[in-house]
């Protein structure tokens, strides 16, 4: 009866039309989808991979940056005499109030004009730069930054967002009306009212998500060095043409004269997408000192200027029938972007929108500014913040009417994108992510399974999820050398921020041209020695730049066969390449091993070009997942202890076995951290600054903090659509739903819906003390 | 009377057929032949430019090599435990006899079987390899060199053609018979003997020019790193493919994993073609020391070790008609190698072969062995040592016959290659070199000019040319990156060896797509990250690598005119690029500036890739030169000072006129050296070394040495058949006959022969005191 049993039912896909572009899509691989080690694994694991945080160069000085020590203070005046005269010291940079000495560098704009500058004596955070030293050794560095003297007028702050609503909180920008930055923003379809009053039943919660900050191991920063009026960077960046163009922009240079080089990055999670003032303070210390410096953050500056997930307040309003079928999502955001406008309310109401089948949404966006430092897009910006109040709701809502979470969640699954124009999707797995997950979970016995009434609880949660973004598009260029020995060179302008970029595309080549990995070089990320990418994010490396990889190996195989052809006196279109050989398929006796094809002696390589085609017409391009896990509570101690989590993914072809499971695992660690342990503590009743700037007392998981019973599924429905490489994006969809699969595990166990993120020991402990006092709570849990 | 006044008449040029590829010739010229400094001019002059010798990375170790000092010996022992034992010391390494500990590496192959290895215990020539050590500081490492202890059986040398030839000379190489080099090398055409038959003057002479060392600026040697097992090499060298390649086949790595980078280099004239010993050495010791390591040679070690222009002997036989036109020409040669093969006598004869019409020529060329370095490919390889012969000859022959040299030389002006099927020349501008050239030069008057019968005696003295190359061909592979700013990258595998390559390449990018010079930037020379090349050298970067640029050019040209096209909402073909917008020809109105294209903001950037097109079937390529000397001889001491100086030369389009001038005086510099001053000389008596190693007792031409009075005629005739650049080489033919231009003066300022290189004062002197003794001697000399 799929009725009453529907997720073991395999529901129709969408049509699937021809590809876009020319290349058949790939049947059965050799290479591509299988468990492969990263072809620089060995760089990484022996240290002798040189990030950009370890770029030694002759001369190179060490720069200090003095940051601001007050949540909001304006500087008075800065006396660097002191600091100029320390050993080792050969410059020291302030801002442009009297005594300081840089030229406006604005910084921080919003759509009209600038909000902020470079070393504004106006500052808005605790952290904001206000001078900066290079000096022979980061020690002398230091020395004389605690050796400036600045005088500070401590202004009043805001740490809330309901302090900064206040009529009389103080404002961060003049230019600004208030603490709030513009008007809301709405979007709506069909009609809310309407639909809550079709519903059977309406619930209504408000959740809020703490501040995450990214804090990647390896910090934000530059080394800039100048060659006459061409300037090198060294920067840990997620994109290099990024952080090209704004140091191009800022310091009035054309592009060509920029060049970035981000070999390897130590983690940036959206927050090292361009460049930031870091990279701006080293090319300014560089020209002022005619030697390479260095600028990178501390831990502690990481925490505090770097970026963050912003908090989020949402308010949530769902109206459900009986049989299931949703008839209104209503939901009011406020967002909280930090000192500076960033967005912070985006994408926060995208789950809403397009995750599941509902004709009545409306949803409202508000932004405000607090004195900490600004928002920056964090791994699936605003996403895993709406589905934890739309997943926790949903699991609500189906409690409500009696029914399990998976059948409703299988109830409201759409086939094209609502928000979107009701463009049919190129593939959804949503469907397939909920029952495989569910089947491979063992998830109706966990459910139903008797738990212990002890103090310690267990409890199963699931949560769907999808990602905004994940198609990928143009542009992305890249080139493949063939040298006359077989071995190939990939030439990119990706960065590799940790996913396996390089090793997927050498995977993508090897297919192609049958060469070993291991014998395939890659040059990438460098605005002056490759080709234009987009910065790695969005989800998108692998459905922008693997067609184009695909593409360039396939012009040098033709390429390739044409010459081969011609020594082997047949036709190209006989012939294939295999190990190192081109080989006719009619007569295996005909072979030519590509080492001894004269022609491509003759001409020294083999260069082929590959383009990112456009994207299909019409149609989304989605990631979509649904993850299920299981915990354990100690109801005395509040601890929270995940014994098991499976995450299925629709991500379309999976290019690395072994690098995919690593991607969704250290997604679905970073959703426990949201869950379970990450917030940034500000102290609001005395200071307003940040108390827990520092890897001990803000705590992100660890290999001891989540379960060794780990299952990567991934619904691979080879989507021939999206693209070349039928690949859709893997990265953010598997951060999205992760925190919420815990806090619906953590009510599951305990009875309790706990609405705010972290789900601490003591927030557990209060509760659950809350909800004792209360009698009759006990009968909401289901058995 | 054209006849009896041709070089006033400007004869026909060879029909000029259509260009082989599409792109039209251009036509008047913006950037393009003007007279533009070098784009990396400040970095040269400022001391910025990192060549590879100045290669500093972290934990550099520095390398020194212990030289065999004896001229011929065998290494019977060798013993290190001093030398490892010595501060700072981290490696030493040794050949594979006794005690030797590095794998067998072949070194110096002829074409069957390799004659030498790395580290050889026979040590053929003074300055072998022997032994080298990494060491923490370069004066360690020498120390640890002076501490090795070696045991040499001191052998038997030859340091002249004469005595190697002798029956009882000791052989050089168990593996060839005696120290003759194969057969002699024979070329002929018509019948030399029925050729002198037919003469009414028949002349015959030994010439002979000496050995010069290369000795450039930037000794030669490279920075070796390894990540893993993928090699990274600086190299000072004029090919960063060609070194990749060797040190690829001997190392047995994959290409893609040897990445060879010379962005700058000092210098190679034909000694840096490839990679040397010091290439393997240092990949060897980087291997074994887990460090990175330089190997740069002393200037004494470059003297030695790195190459030189070999000594030849040559007799030239030639027969003329009393009306001008050659008969016969008959050349033996005895080139010498030095300790291994070379093809010391290759290219010697090609001037003899094809510069004049003669139906009748007979050439033979051996080559032997000595015991000094070997030979490399040295500017114009051959060609200065035929012109030497030849030149002198025609003038001798032109002064037998009573007829003016310039009028003798015109007579004989071939319009196809007689040694190549009589293939017609794209363009010969040889008479249009000679006739301009006189008249510039003033040649009559000078010629006829009365001159003192005193101590100081003037004269006037002229010598054609033509080199065998220059015509340049495919493969090269040229990349554009047009910025979204119009800022521009180019990207090429040459290596600018100091003729100004990326120049150039800059003002072709910008004469085609209207972009400032200073907003190009250039990835150069690099096989990690830039398109293939051949090495620089032949005399063809420009007219390979300057179509493939151009290619390059108009392809991003193509796709930024039709965005500009689809936003202007004009058709492509009506627009044009200038000043950095794209303007249509017909309504000026329509323009939009190239950064405000908003699909190039979209694209990122546009890629435009360009290859080099084959060569005009059946056609030669070949550019020619006539140079003009005066010089003044004091006839008391025998010096020699060039007064003026004149080259016409034929190299097709200039590219830059500034540094066309450079390379042509750079050429005729080095010819002023081969004729005056530059003489390796080896001690033959008693101990076969060299004894003039130095800049002190080696004397190169330096400004004071070389005339103020210097004028460059470029011949232009706009070839537009030999390539779509429509250029010719300009290196090679600017350095053939300047040696001999000088060598016809001395004989016209002082009425004496002077037959071998260089015309040191001695050299006159004594020939001046022979002459004194033959009575009747100065009735050869014409007024």
């Amino acid at each position: 009866m799929p009725e009453d049993d529907p997720y073991y039912v395999k529901g129709p896909l969408p049509e699937t039309p021809e590809p876009p572009t020319t290349p058949e899509p790939w049947g059965e691989t050799r290479v591509v989808g299988k468990p492969i080690p990263r072809i620089d694994a060995y760089e990484r694991v022996s240290g002798s991979a040189i990030f950009p945080f370890d770029t030694m160069l002759p001369d190179l000085l060490h720069a200090a940056v003095l940051h601001c020590p007050h949540a909001h203070a304006m500087v008075k005046k800065v006396d660097v005499s002191a600091a100029e005269k320390m050993p080792g010291v050969h410059a020291v940079v302030t801002g442009s109030t009297p005594g300081f000495d840089l030229p406006w560098i604005p910084w921080y704009s919003d759509s009209t004009e600038p909000l902020g500058k470079l070393l504004d004596p106006h500052c808005r955070h605790e952290g904001e730069e206000v001078a900066a030293v290079a000096a022979e050794t980061p020690y002398q560095a230091w020395d004389a930054v605690r050796a400036i003297k600045v005088e500070y007028e401590v202004l009043p702050y805001v740490a809330t967002e309901e302090d900064a609503l206040k009529p009389d909180a103080p404002a961060l920008h003049g230019a600004l009306k208030g603490n709030r930055v513009g008007d809301p923003a709405v979007y709506q379809r069909g009609d809310v009212a309407k639909g809550f009053a079709e519903a059977d039943v309406v619930l209504e919660q408000t959740y809020r998500t703490a501040c995450e900050i990214h804090t990647p191991m390896e910090t934000h920063g530059a080394t800039a060095k100048w060659d006459g009026n061409r300037l090198t960077l060294w920067e840990s960046t997620q994109g290099v043409y990024s952080v090209q163009s704004t140091v191009a922009q800022t310091l009035k240079l054309p592009l060509s004269h920029v060049r970035v080089i981000g070999h390897y990055m130590g983690g940036g999670f959206g927050s090292k997408l361009g460049a930031t003032k870091q990279t701006i303070l080293a090319a300014l210390l560089a020209k002022k000192t005619a030697r390479p410096v260095k600028v990178f953050v501390t831990r502690e500056e990481a925490f505090l200027s770097q970026g963050n997930r912003p908090p989020a307040r949402m308010t949530l309003k769902g109206g459900v029938r009986k049989d299931g079928r949703l008839t209104a999502l209503e939901l009011k955001i406020v967002g909280i972007s930090g000192a500076y406008p960033a967005g912070a309310s985006g994408g926060i109401d995208f789950q809403v929108r397009d995750l599941y089948l509902c004709a009545n949404v409306r949803t409202e966006a508000t932004d405000v500014l607090i004195n900490a430092g600004q928002a920056r897009a964090f791994r699936a910006p605003g996403h895993p913040q709406g589905n934890w109040a739309l997943e926790q709701m949903m699991d609500a809502l189906a409690e409500k009417i009696g029914m399990d979470p998976v059948e409703f969640r299988l109830k409201n699954i759409p086939t094209v994108s609502q928000a979107r124009d009701n463009q049919p999707y190129t593939s959804t797995g949503f469907k397939d992510c909920l029952i495989e997950g569910a089947k491979a979970f063992g998830w109706k016995e966990a459910r139903t399974r008797a738990r212990s009434t002890g103090p310690i609880r267990r409890g199963v949660g699931v949560a769907g999820g999808m990602w905004q973004g994940g198609s990928g598009g143009p542009p992305s260029t890249v080139i493949v050398k063939l040298f006359p020995d077989g071995s190939v060179n990939i030439n990119m302008g990706a960065s590799d921020i940790g996913c396996g970029t390089k090793t997927w595309m050498a995977m993508i080549v090897s297919e192609e041209l049958g060469v070993p990995l291991e014998r395939i070089e890659i040059e990438h990320a460098d605005t002056g020695t490759t080709q234009f990418a987009t910065p790695s994010g969005g989800s998108k490396t692998v459905p922008t730049e693997a067609p184009a990889g695909r593409a360039a190996a396939l012009e040098v195989k033709r390429q390739l066969l044409e010459l081969a052809a011609e020594q082997l006196k047949v036709g190209a279109d006989e012939l294939k390449v295999e190990d190192g050989a081109v080989v006719s398929t009619k007569d295996p006796a005909k072979k030519v091993e590509i080492a001894r094809i004269t022609a491509l002696q003759r001409r020294g390589l083999l260069v082929g070009v590959g383009y990112r085609g456009p994207n299909p017409e019409g149609k989304a391009v989605n990631p979509f997942a649904a993850q299920f896990a299981e915990v354990e509570v100690n109801t005395r101690t509040g601890e929270v202890k995940i014994l098991r989590f499976l995450a299925a993914q629709d991500s379309g072809r999976v290019m690395n076995r072994l690098t995919c499971e690593n991607q969704v695992f250290g997604g679905v660690t970073m959703g426990i951290g949201l869950a379970l342990t990450e917030e940034r503590v500000l102290d609001r009743a005395r200071t307003g600054k940040m108390v827990n700037a520092n890897w001990h007392d803000y705590k992100i998981p660890t290999a001891l903090d989540v379960p060794a019973d780990k299952t990567v599924i991934a619904v691979d429905p080879h989507d021939t659509m999206c693209n070349t490489a039928g690949a859709k994006g893997l990265g953010e969809p598997a951060t999205i739903p992760a925190a919420s699969a815990v806090a619906n595990a953590v009510y599951h166990a305990i009875g309790v819906r706990m609405t705010e993120s972290p789900i601490s020991p003591p927030a557990i402990v209060r509760a659950l003390a809350e909800q004792a006092a209360k009698p009759g709570q006990q009968q909401r849990r289901r058995g």
